[in-house]
């Protein structure tokens, strides 16, 4: 058993998630952020890659009060778990999502992750041990699901969004197409890695939903069960 | 003076082109090749980037009969003008674009071209040489222009587009944004190249048309002018 697992990113008109110097671009505008926020909060567990850690620093928390407010009431935690999904254990100790906002943190490493680094995570974090040299992402959505998550938003970057693909472990997909143009060959997508070769192993999706968002589009795909 | 340029590409849903192995693969439906076909007999002139012509090796002619009737009775040639931009002048002597289909042929080249490979492609198609060691585009565009080329069409691929979004020379770009997953960080994007690395400099969209298609969305998006 695992969570219901979708992912939600923002690219470019041209499929790109931010510059080949991997800098962080705004991509939407404030009603995608508005969105993003309301489903952060619904969701009960929150997953970023090290490489969006290293490159973003992002915190991860529940921006609006009202929100942070909404879940207390439903007894809680203010921010969804957050997740760093991080075969070697390089999360900087004062990484924003380990030190912002309250609510629990998971660093889910491999068994390659040296032991310093773990125990210098353990102060700030609960540390996942699983999969040989990167992270069995399979098992530890089993391990998230046996802690009660049943909704995981992931949010990037596309290393780790590949790496669920290519596992069958996507439900659905959230984007925000940008009316913009970032272009370059090396500048991260939604879905990096090896990439799928034959089209009989493409994940087929099916558009749940598309509108206008800002001056971009929204469009939610749901991933077909094979 | 230049041709107004709109570019169309099938992408999928995280925004790839093609595989990484530059294998075509089926992106869009039945609808979209109708589309494409229409506006392709609506054009003056189609142009593609000689990487597209090694990978797919396209004829890039009308399909339809009618269309290509409706051409005829308007004076026009069966087929638009059709264009490969190839700096070194490799596109093969057999390659179908050169052959397939009456009408004419442009194959632009660089002054890096050899002259022996110039000759060869001078039996199938006329040759204009422009620019040091890529083809200079804006030239090539205001010779087009003089020809009487008002509508071109660019089919990619990613290479090609980056230059003319880099140059300013893109008025909107068309996506059939078909609802699979391909990924790889090495698979072809409609904007490849180098990529701009300042949001100043991102070209910015406007939407024109976002619809439903096939079991994709077509979005059609105006290049705001700076
Ligand atoms: N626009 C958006 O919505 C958005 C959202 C998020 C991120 N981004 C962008 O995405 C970029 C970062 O993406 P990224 O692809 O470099 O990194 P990432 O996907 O955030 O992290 C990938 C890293 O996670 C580790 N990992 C461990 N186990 C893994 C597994 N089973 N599968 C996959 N990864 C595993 C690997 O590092 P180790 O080998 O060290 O374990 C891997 O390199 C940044 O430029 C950021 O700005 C954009
Ligand atoms: N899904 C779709 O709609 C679609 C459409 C078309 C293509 N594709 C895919 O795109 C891939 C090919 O794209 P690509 O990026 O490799 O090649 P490309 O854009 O078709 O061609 C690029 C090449 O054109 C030449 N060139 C000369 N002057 C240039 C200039 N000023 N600017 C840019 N290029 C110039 C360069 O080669 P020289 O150095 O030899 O001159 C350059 O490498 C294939 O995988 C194909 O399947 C997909």
């Amino acid at each position: 058993m695992r969570p219901f697992v979708f992912v939600n990113i923002a690219m470019s008109a041209d499929g790109k998630i931010s510059t080949r110097e991997r800098r962080q671009v705004r991509i939407s505008g404030n009603e995608d952020y508005l969105r993003v926020d309301r489903i952060k909060a619904e969701s009960d567990a929150i997953m970023v890659g090290i490489g969006t850690v290293l490159a973003d620093n992002p915190s991860l928390t529940v921006k609006s009060p009202e929100l942070r407010e909404q879940r207390r009431a439903a007894g809680k935690d203010e921010n969804p778990i957050r997740i760093v999904v991080d075969g070697r254990g390089r999360t900087p100790p004062d990484a924003d999502i380990l030190h912002k906002g309250s609510g629990k943190r998971i660093v889910a490493v491999s068994k390659e992750a040296p032991k310093k680094a773990v125990e210098a995570l353990r102060q700030h974090a609960a540390v996942v041990v699983g999969g040989e040299e990167t992270v069995d992402l399979r098992g530890l959505l089993e391990e998230l699901h046996r802690q009660g998550v049943r909704r995981l938003m992931v949010e990037g970057g596309g290393t780790l969004i590949w790496t669920l693909f290519e596992q069958g472990l996507v439900d659905e997909l959230q984007a925000f197409v940008g009316s913009i143009v970032i272009g370059g060959k090396d500048a991260p997508t939604p879905t990096d890695g090896a990439g799928f070769l034959r089209e009989k192993d493409f994940p087929r999706l099916r558009i749940i939903e598309a509108v206008r968002l800002d001056d971009g589009l929204l469009v939610r795909w749901e991933v077909e069960r094979t």
